[in-house]
């Protein structure tokens, strides 16, 4: 592409950076933000900054946050006995948002994945280890994602857990709510049949 | 969506205000950036700021510039008496990038479109009158869109020049190279056929 000022070059360069963005969209970014109040484009700027430079790791949970302790760890509401492992903060948005869980969280930062050089030690598994071996934790339960790298850290991290006689616990696969039963792959759909719940069960649950 | 960060909200909505990024996007994006190293935001955020506070526009061709005088206008190279009439910058690096054309520009920022609310003094119209007014150009070659608010803004601008006898094109509408007949829409067919040129002359433009 020619461009007719650096400026615009060096802002499309920069914005076309970003993840998903290729310089197309970059440009038409780079426009839109001409054609803004000056304020505007300084509160996105600054609050990019702000963001980077500002915001820290909850130290008990590693949650994303303003303070040292989030506000799901520092609130009497939530029950501290409850731990649920996730992989990105993500993941504690989506639960959230589903209302329907209400102890603490431990975010691991990613997966153990050899392909990609990720081993324990670069994610919070040591924390999470300390923070049962203070006690106080009565059931950790696993919300991974249903991959392969997921269900090596959870058995990694189940066998850990193994010595200090802690209830664990898993997230249920199966059927989608909403989803037909002849699309649904078929590991699913065994899983499913292999973690059959009482129907009494499903009926309280709803 | 729920956040643990006050200042990751901010961002998220920040992001989320630009053009075709949607709340999930903008999570991403300010994700990708909380692990990017400071200096990398610092120089995105700088650089779309300075393009705000510093980019303006040519005083002649109104394409986008560092300088009062863009590059383009202040070559010796090109040919100053020719002008090509597009709707916005892209065109113009659109129309460099083909490396056929070797006049002037001019930028009307937009085309007529009473729908939209926009006129002739809303675009730079009587600039480029002006322009034409101090004579110096010898042909307007309009390279507009191929829509109906194109066709107007070229009409009108057609109609404005007739008194001063200047001599005015308009790019050829026709089969894009590479594409078949048969899928051509009519219209465009339709318009290559009257506007059919010499063979000789399509042997000596290839």
């Amino acid at each position: 592409m020619e461009f007719s000022s650096k400026l615009l070059e060096n802002a499309v360069h920069e914005i076309a950076q970003l993840p998903g963005i290729g310089k197309r969209t970059a440009l038409r970014l780079a426009l839109h933000l001409l054609k803004q109040p000056e304020e505007h484009v300084h509160e996105l700027a600054s609050s990019i900054v702000r963001l980077r430079e500002k915001v820290i790791f909850c130290k008990q949970c590693h949650n994303l946050s303003d303070m040292p302790l989030c506000e799901i760890c520092a609130s009497p509401k939530r029950n501290h006995s409850l731990l649920c492992v996730v992989e990105d903060i993500r993941d504690v948005m989506a639960i959230e948002n589903t209302s329907q869980y209400h102890g603490l969280y431990h975010v691991l930062g990613g997966v153990i994945s050899p392909m990609e050089g990720v081993g324990p030690q670069d994610l919070t598994i040591p924390s999470l280890l300390e923070k049962v071996k203070l006690g106080g934790v009565s059931e950790i339960i696993f919300a991974l994602s249903a991959t392969m790298e997921s269900d090596t850290t959870n058995y990694y991290i189940y066998k850990q857990l193994e010595s200090f006689g802690i209830k664990t616990s898993t997230i249920a696969r199966g059927i989608p709510v909403g989803d037909e039963l002849e699309y649904t792959d078929q590991i699913t759909l065994g899983r499913s049949l292999l973690a059959r719940i009482p129907f009494e069960a499903s009926l309280s649950k709803s």
